[in-house]
């Protein structure tokens, strides 16, 4: 937002070495917008503004940096302001930046770091990417059961300043076993001299901590929570993750959808922070492999291809194939965004339910394609025959495209993987080489009896 | 989560009429939990089950009913229950409920409601689709400046039972333009006799009641805001978009852009909601303009077929096609993609960065699926001079889909519009229009040199 007017200003600033400019410029901006500033610099340049800001702002404006960007700020930054930086952050922040950097460097790392929030990183680093122990903080706020609302708020006020938040509170016993849940409206709402037990809510939506992170940030945005307490196997509070951090998962998630339909593997980065060969890897493996499935379809055509010599035959492959390929990536591309939205239960019959959907759909669509089909081929040869074979084929190849697309998102995900796989290139390759099938049998079928 | 579990009691506490188990069910579960049992029953009998809930608990779980659900149910209430039911909803979901129901219908219930609620329910249903004000609610907390954290707190607890959130508070004047922002974290950090002008934020972000809601959305996620104010054209606030409405904002964008990019038209509601003639018509009007795309390559394809008679030519027409609209769907994914990331904004000199980007990616997956294909139709027709013509078409093509695929979103979202139009099938489509031009030139340039 700020970027394009700000910018100038602030590499003169850099030029004249105006520390205090620099300094002012974090606290008046939002970290949002100062990061998105410095970001445009060269590393150098924007550490050197970074150090010249008071480090809460600092670290504030710090975790807004796309984590690409983090990392080759680190690799600028002294160990001592590194340090200071690192014991600063947000527990969840810090962790996403260290599972980044080199196992090495994190190592040299750690023994500047105090030894509590040192215990804390190893925990976190542990846990496997895509679990919730992978995006949790520690940083939230509990409660014992049998103090009063009186003193919850002085306690809170404690604990305010470094914690995610405190709008939802967990309340815990002894063993640290997650026993309660109290929202600060209802705290506000209680007289000060009720006991937490008796206000507290005993039914509290919990994830476990090697649950899958996609299901955790659905459950977060089905119940419209603030946060969601994440527990290990005893039950014990072990960190919350809030939504801005589910957001974050189901942006990503859309993205890697949306990549995965178009046939490429799921970045790390932005596209545009992507370094160009593993872009290259990203995308040259299903290409190979897509590739793979046209030889296929170029070996059937051999087949078909010596005995007739039926020119209108080949001018019409592309449209047959077409047709097929568009109809059925629509049908997966609803299918998947359907299973996604239900987080992939398809109710009790609903596979059946899908497929007749589309039986009925592909009919209609089908009918219509192959009927305009029809008219263009007889105006393009001049032949009735020709239009015959084609629309007659568009219509076998739409119904039956549109239901394998309906029906192999289902089945891949019945087999717990991401029905994403299920690209509008594979379905299209799948169709091009069963088209190919039924056109040339077609033809040979109608001029069999009635040669043109 | 409950449903296959509960589903069985259900129906059974309707066949005996046990209306004190179903007030009980309710209290018992979540209610989005609630919600997801009664859309398994027939309307009639899930308005039987709500009306044995406390009204309260009834709201709660009535507006986590698919929109479609609450539509058919609201046809099966009797109008009082119909109008205490409006009377308690948040103002976003009676809005949204109210927006999908005939405007006649809408007309006759209006006399029902509380007059304050209803010339809220007026406002709020003039903002066009789309906007701010479509999404925001009304229930939002707002102090003004002059009172001390003691007496906030005071007026708060008044005003929390029926607001969205007390978590983050607007500071208004008395003609009610919003001057600051105090978050319930601060105020629980302040001294009681503080005044709330002293620890007031002042610079507040806001959105405009007309301003986009995918703008809105992509702010709060920005700024990780609980919700963001919505003003007038005065600075007047008259609403808040709390985080959870902006994620369903984000999805059901995710969800379009994934049904766009497959040349689906966007869906108002759930693929398995949607009525099938609906269905037809949003895939229709994409695949007949397809079609017409196709009738074009074969329009094309008829000059270039009548001269040679190389049978290997056909062959591989499938392959060049593919691998263009591949190489293209890929570049178009991954580029609308981070059109998204950026909410549209590619920074000075960002569309050159891009194409120079996929000029190099592609030369390189260009490259090398040429070579596979080259060794694949030398094997095929035992022949090299077929395979020359073929690979280098595999390069020329794909370089210029993957070049077009990443230039046409950024000239479509240049223009304001939504650059997901480009959708795979759209950019195989004209990749099949210029692969074959491209084909043809090629295999007539080097078998005018080299006669097979």
């Amino acid at each position: 937002m700020y970027n394009t007017l700000l910018l100038p200003d602030l590499r003169l600033m850099l030029i004249e070495n105006d520390t205090r400019a620099m300094s002012e410029l974090g606290e008046v901006l939002f970290p949002a917008d100062t990061a998105e500033l410095l970001a445009e610099l060269a590393p150098e340049e924007a550490v050197t503004v970074l150090m010249q800001i008071r480090l809460e702002r600092r670290v504030e404006i710090f975790v807004f940096l796309p984590l690409q960007f983090q990392i080759e700020l680190v690799e600028k930054m002294d160990r001592k302001d590194l340090s200071r930086l690192l014991e600063e952050m947000a527990a969840d922040d810090r962790v996403d930046l260290l599972e980044r950097l080199d196992p090495g460097h994190v190592e040299r790392l750690l023994p500047l770091i105090a030894q509590a929030e040192r215990a804390d990183i190893r925990k976190l680093l542990s846990y496997p990417d895509g679990s919730a122990g992978s995006i949790m903080t520690t940083e939230y706020a509990s409660l014992p059961k049998n103090i009063t609302v009186r003193e919850a708020f002085e306690r809170l006020r404690v604990q305010a300043p470094d914690r995610e938040t405190i709008y939802y509170i967990y309340i815990i016993d002894n063993d640290r076993r997650l026993i309660g849940f109290v929202s600060m409206r209802r705290l506000i709402l209680s007289k000060p001299d009720q006991e937490l037990a008796s206000i507290m809510q005993q039914d509290v939506i919990s994830v476990r901590v090697d649950d899958d992170d996609e299901y955790v940030a659905s459950l977060v945005h089905r119940y419209d929570f603030i946060a969601i307490p994440v527990v290990d196997a005893e039950n014990r509070l072990v960190g919350i993750i809030t939504h801005d951090d589910a957001a974050d998962v189901m942006r990503e998630k859309a993205e890697e959808d949306q990549h995965r339909l178009a046939a490429v593997e799921p970045l790390e980065d932005s596209y545009l922070t992507t370094p160009v060969l593993v872009l290259a890897q990203k995308r040259g493996v299903w290409l190979f492999f897509l590739l793979g499935a046209a030889v296929l379809t170029a070996w059937v055509l051999q087949y078909f291809e010596g005995g007739d010599d039926h020119s209108w035959i080949i001018m019409f492959l592309p449209l047959v194939l077409a047709s097929g390929g568009n109809a059925g990536s629509q049908s997966a591309a609803l299918v998947i965004s359907a299973l996604a939205r239900d987080q992939g239960k398809l109710k009790s019959g609903g596979a059946f339910h899908v497929l007749f959907r589309e039986l009925s759909l592909s009919s209609l669509l089908g009918g219509s394609v192959a009927l305009i089909s029809f008219l263009c081929a007889w105006l393009l040869t001049g032949n009735p025959w020709p239009a015959v074979i084609v629309s007659s084929t568009v219509l076998l190849v739409v119904v039956l495209a549109a239901m394998t697309g309906a029906a192999l998102p289902i089945i891949i995900q019945s087999l717990d993987a991401d029905p994403a796989y299920m690209s509008t290139p594979l379905i299209a390759a799948m169709v091009d080489v069963i088209g190919v099938i039924i056109y040339f049998n077609v033809a040979r079928l109608v001029l069999g009896h009635y040669p043109v």
